[in-house]
């Protein structure tokens, strides 16, 4: 049988029986005794550990590498340099324009890779590593976006520092908007640089049998790695097996390979012997990705009853050393009806480790610019924030072609959330004398992404009534596992503790997308359920043909074929003990054609100001969030929490710092980069999911939750400072030192 | 889609490209390079090893185990005992009859399990089996299976020795038939217990996650195991899972579970550690398995043409302490025309490990017998003996209400292989004055199986043109990887070294029987076959879509769609490479109605015997063989040669020996056990597959092989002797202590 997209979508569920609980994980046990086995636990027989050589310069020349004092230290047994026997491997990052090599002799960044060990102890192969001689020639450098567009800036690349052409998207006329407006607001947003820096560091094990490779890797999605490995070292598809069963975060950044893993191939292919290679955490914070860098100029038009009438975006931000992506436009062309917009986007090299997807990549900054102008706007125009969103909320996306929403959970978002929040109670409360002060603030946000409706799920269901599932994608710390067996549990009334899970595995599973942008449930969790409901018809045939009965008046539930005349147990359903096993196969149907399922969220948050320290105490939290159906209660409000307080580093604490005189990434350790830790989260964070159990999107109604979690909660915490004091903090972090100066400066009136 | 038993069978393959040829293994390196992983070489990390005490009678009754002392030494984790918690669980000798317990406090063989222990290292895992005291009540015994039927003989169990109800099958009037005879012989015929003793020991290691347990087992068939595992420790099958991917030989002994993976299940949880359980080479001689020792009477009535008229078959055999079966009359039944059969059985109890299904169960002793009366009658007529058998070859089943062979060999193994071996000239020439003479002989035989059709296969295909097969079946040696791959690459026009394989795994692979009874690749490589058809559909149908044409028109060749307008290649193929994968499923179609599909062979030896020493060498085997297609035919000289060796080990070499005394086996370990050695096969071994390209027994013509090979061998070594001394050796072992007797008794005309 064909499994492709393009299956019959079954109809979709109306209420659930487990879908939706608040169970907890099909994995709990192993995630919380320490038994399940992340890769970066993963030992093997034999195994080798290694260590990389990075280059300590923003921007140098390889002229030597010196190997020999390396290759004569005890339980060495590989070094690698870019001069290595197939080792001159090009590197592509996955993007368009200039590409580089493995080992690439001009190093571009602080921590591009120059050379490799292999050996019997992660403490030989560090030893090693350090005793390998590269002789640099330094080259000069730029670190800082705008004086990378500056003439006569060094290049990061042959043919200068701009990527591409800039990105430009116009609907109607800005000039018109701009003068049908009342009033016209324009100002500068900055972001800081923000760093993945997952619990489980980047890294593989990989072990060769004969010409077939094995790697375990810390990823979100076995095919992609795969798919790159392969090329990389001129593989079959097939030949290469990439297995993901744990992982400790990843954000975006483990949606790609890393050199790392094809090093470890390459260093295991040269030893004989398996070989584990995890960057250590200070590495992390320079070669595995960031939340590139960004500055908005942001000009608005409002009419006075509160009609957005134009919106212009100009935005300057890096990928880094190499291109990856910096937008930041999307909300502004399509999360409010806006007539007129403009948007312009330029992205620029600079000597720093390469952007890659992060959660909602380019969304949180936008929510930072845009949401406090629609906050400024609502200010001008003497209009409540709430009431002034709920005027332009959008019932189609403008950026398609105003193609209507198989639902539209915004103006609930906002409108249930500020009752549940006590909005109007927050907003009226004077914000006090000080010189400790209060205020609230609110953010609103989408999604853009609706998926790569790319799955297929096999599942097993046995004669004594369990069943194995088996599918593709990475359980990223989410609770898909959990979220597929609930789907199984649901259609065959099998209870989670009879579903065994095999997932994740290129050897094994069948091809899913990988688990980024928001769309593993929307994706397997419909192939789950077409493969449940697949068994599901051959039971029922099966019973039927032994009942002699029309399948159609039979149901399956609780192991019991009813709608027979007697209720039918499995063990008495004779096909079925004699084949033992029913292997059914399901994919996930196509996006409905005409409509564009696109999930939405409102954050509002209170905070408490002391306007003698600078420091702001977050008090209250509220997300409420339209991602159409829930799956899991728990694993929603895992999510949502999550989201936030990635949203809490991005907005008040974390900031990657480059000193402009060395081109050094002096934040590149826990020390320096400040996580949010549970000391900064709010005593009180609550989410309200807007559940209208979205019909059209797909099979089991879900649109998806992962990105708009952490998108909006920035810019509400700014709005509530705002609130709370009357400063507008237009760059993150908003932390003690920037804004103790900025109400120094408004004290003094400036 | 429905995966079961059923699917319309494909036309059979004409000639064929890759199947059929003599390809190496797929997994050629990693077996001789040493890095394929048996579970003997198996090391998880925290993994604990175990040793079980066993007890040293034949039959005794367990008063009191001691674990005090064992318990408090250096290493010990957790010790198992008949009164541990959770370990007073049942066990099913997968028969009927008298169950025991997984520790039964009466043993009733020697080597039976008395307790465990499972420690830091083997040694003292060791140790403390060593230190854990045991008091036994010793019980009167009985090992001869003659005297276990004599009225006051020990009981191995209440109830008498006999084992069920005598076995009795009868067609015609066995007495009118020898009264119409010419010629009337009657001959007692003994064959020795021969021991399934495997390169790689019995055994498992095991792991607990959480509620799942995983098993890595030597093992013949992981879906068996799992079944009996989850059974003994009442858990859902989808619980358990059983990894089978490398094993070193079986034979028949590792198709069901062993007490050894249960007891490892129990020490893993007791101690929350992986726990490695493998048997030692001198306990695989006591407790898991054999070939049971039969006693066979054959009467047997020919006319002077050649036409048989009767035969009557007695055989008392043994299945050991527990019953399994010692059935040896299934050729006496079918292999020839014959009108007046009678055939008794008695299987009875005797204080001895149970015996377990080894290669051709009961057929090598039935040929044993059979043959080597055929040759006397032969003789008694006058008659050239592979004349005679010409004579009685039979075109439909006798055994089955006469339904016909789907195809029948057995005259063409009989006369190719005659003019192949130059039977004539080896029956002409003169057996010589001696000291050294020499003779030919020849068997024949049929196998009686012809598999159970449950199998499904699943196929992915990459955009690359690699593809990934998945498929239940174990590769017990015998070249099953290789041979479904090959099946593949067939239909697919893939290189073999673009196929990966995973199989033998209950969690990751869909349902399969296990690799016994001469059924893996007329089983698998049907349901491999469809699988790689419904992928072939699928990509032709993509191709077709694009090229606007009849998918009937286009065929898949060499990674290049041919047929359309231009030659399309896979990377242009716009669906496929935008799916990046199809995946196929495939099952067995069930088997061919009104017809039997068995395979047929024919054994020719020549001896030279030394008179003066009773020494027998070996100077040329023939097999010739009726399998239907030929898959590989390097796979296929494997079997062929390697159960030619194995029927010399059981006609010249092997023999449990018990000490009627002590009731113990004296011949527990390969210094006292003699397997046959590179030193004992002929130097002329050859095989002939006779390959009429069975079109009717199933979609790829295959009819099994692993067992006809090792049938008639020892028959046909007998018969060889005769015609070189003139002496009949009745009983197994031909070895030089009894022929030397049998000569001397001849000489003085005894």
């Amino acid at each position: 049988m064909a499994i492709t997209p393009g299956t019959d979508q079954p109809p979709a569920w109306g209420t659930t029986e487990v879908v939706g609980k608040a169970l907890p994980r099909v994995d709990a046990y192993e995630r919380v005794s320490g038994t399940a086995v992340y890769p970066l636990d993963l030992t093997l027989p034999d195994m080798l550990h290694a260590a990389i050589v990075r280059c300590p310069h923003a921007h140098a020349r390889v002229k030597r590498v010196d190997t020999s004092r390396a290759s004569a230290m005890p339980g060495v047994r590989a070094i690698l340099t870019g001069e290595s026997e197939g080792a001159r491997l090009p590197w592509y990052p996955g993007q368009n324009g200039p590409t580089s090599l493995l080992f690439d002799p001009q190093c571009r960044y602080e921590g591009e890779e120059v050379a490799a060990v292999a050996a019997e102890s992660i403490h030989e192969a560090r030893e090693a590593a350090r005793a390998i001689v590269v002789e640099y020639e330094t080259l000069p450098f730029v670190v800082d976006p705008a004086k990378a567009l500056e003439p006569g800036a060094p290049a990061v690349h042959e043919g200068g520092n701009r990527i591409g052409e800039v990105f430009r998207d116009a609907r109607g006329d800005v000039k018109k908007g701009f003068a049908e407006a009342d009033v016209v607001r324009e100002r500068t947003y900055r972001t800081a640089c923000q760093i993945h820096t997952p619990m489980e560091v980047h890294g593989s094990v990989v072990r060769w049998d004969g010409d077939r490779l094995t790697v375990w890797d810390s990823t979100q999605g076995v095919f992609g790695v795969r798919s790159e490995v392969a090329a990389s070292l001129e593989m079959p598809l097939a030949k290469v097996r990439v297995i993901g069963h744990y992982m400790g975060g990843g954000f975006g950044s483990k949606l790609e390979a890393g050199k790392y893993t094809v090093i470890a191939a390459l260093l295991a292919k040269a030893a004989g012997r398996p070989v584990k290679l995890f960057i250590t955490r200070e590495e992390s914070f320079l070669c595995v990705g960031n939340r590139p860098p960004n500055s908005i100029t942001v000009t608005a038009g409002v009419r006075k009853d509160g009609t957005l009438t134009a919106l212009q975006w100009t935005n300057i931000g890096s990928s880094g050393a190499y291109p990856d992506g910096s937008s930041t436009g999307y909300l502004a062309r399509d999360l409010y009806r806006c007539p007129n917009v403009l948007v312009e986007e330029t992205d620029v090299f600079i000597n720093a480790g390469r952007a890659r997807a992060m959660r909602a990549p380019g969304f949180p900054q936008g929510a930072w610019a845009l949401e406090q102008m629609m906050d400024e706007l609502a200010e001008a125009i003497g209009m409540d924030p709430v009431a002034f969103r709920l005027k332009n909320v959008p019932d189609v996306s403008q950026v398609r072609g105003n193609m209507p929403f198989t639902s539209t959970g915004l103006a609930r978002c906002l409108s249930d959330g500020a009752d549940a929040f006590g909005w109007k109670a927050g907003r009226a409360r004077p914000r006090g004398a000080g010189p400790v002060v209060r205020g609230v603030g609110v953010a609103a946000c989408m999604w853009g992404w609706n998926g790569d409706p790319r799955a297929t799920a096999i599942l097993k269901f046995f004669g004594d009534g369990s069943a194995s599932l088996t599918f593709g994608a990475s359980d990223i710390g989410t609770g898909t596992k959990t979220v597929m067996a609930m789907v199984v549990a649901e259609e065959l009334g099998i209870p989670l503790d009879r579903i065994a899970l095999e997932h994740a595995d290129t050897g094994t599973t069948p091809f899913t997308v990988g688990s980024g942008g928001s769309q593993t449930s929307l994706v397997s969790a419909p192939a789950v359920r077409s493969a449940a409901l697949d068994v599901k018809r051959q039971i029922l045939q099966m019973a039927a043909e032994q009942l002699k009965v029309d399948a159609v008046s039979l149901t399956l539930t609780g192991g019991e074929i009813r709608g027979g005349p007697t209720p039918l147990l499995l063990k008495d359903l004779e096909r079925l003990q004699e084949q033992e096993v029913v292997v059914g196969v399901g994919s996930r149907e196509p996006h409905p054609p005409g409509k564009v399922a696109l999930p939405f969220a409102v954050h509002f948050a209170e905070v408490e100001v002391d306007t003698r320290t600078g420091e702001v105490r977050l008090l209250r939290l509220l997300g409420t969030h339209d991602s159409g159906r829930v799956m899991s209660r728990l694993t929603f409000d895992n999510q949502v929490f999550g989201g936030m307080t990635m949203g809490i580093g991005f907005g008040m604490t974390e900031a990657r710092v480059i000193d402009r005189n060395t081109g050094r990434v002096v934040s590149a350790n826990w020390h320096d980069y400040k996580l949010p830790t549970a000391m900064d989260v709010p005593p009180e964070m609550t989410c309200m999911p807007i559940d209208p159990h979205d019909t059209e999107c797909n099979s089991v109604g879900s649109k998806g939750l992962g990105e708009p979690a952490t998108i909006p909660t920035a810019a509400a915490i700014a709005n509530a400072v705002y609130h709370a004091t009357g400063v507008r903090v237009t760059d993150t972090p908003i932390n003690p030192v920037q804004l103790v100066r900025l109400l120094a400066t408004r004290r003094a009136g400036r």
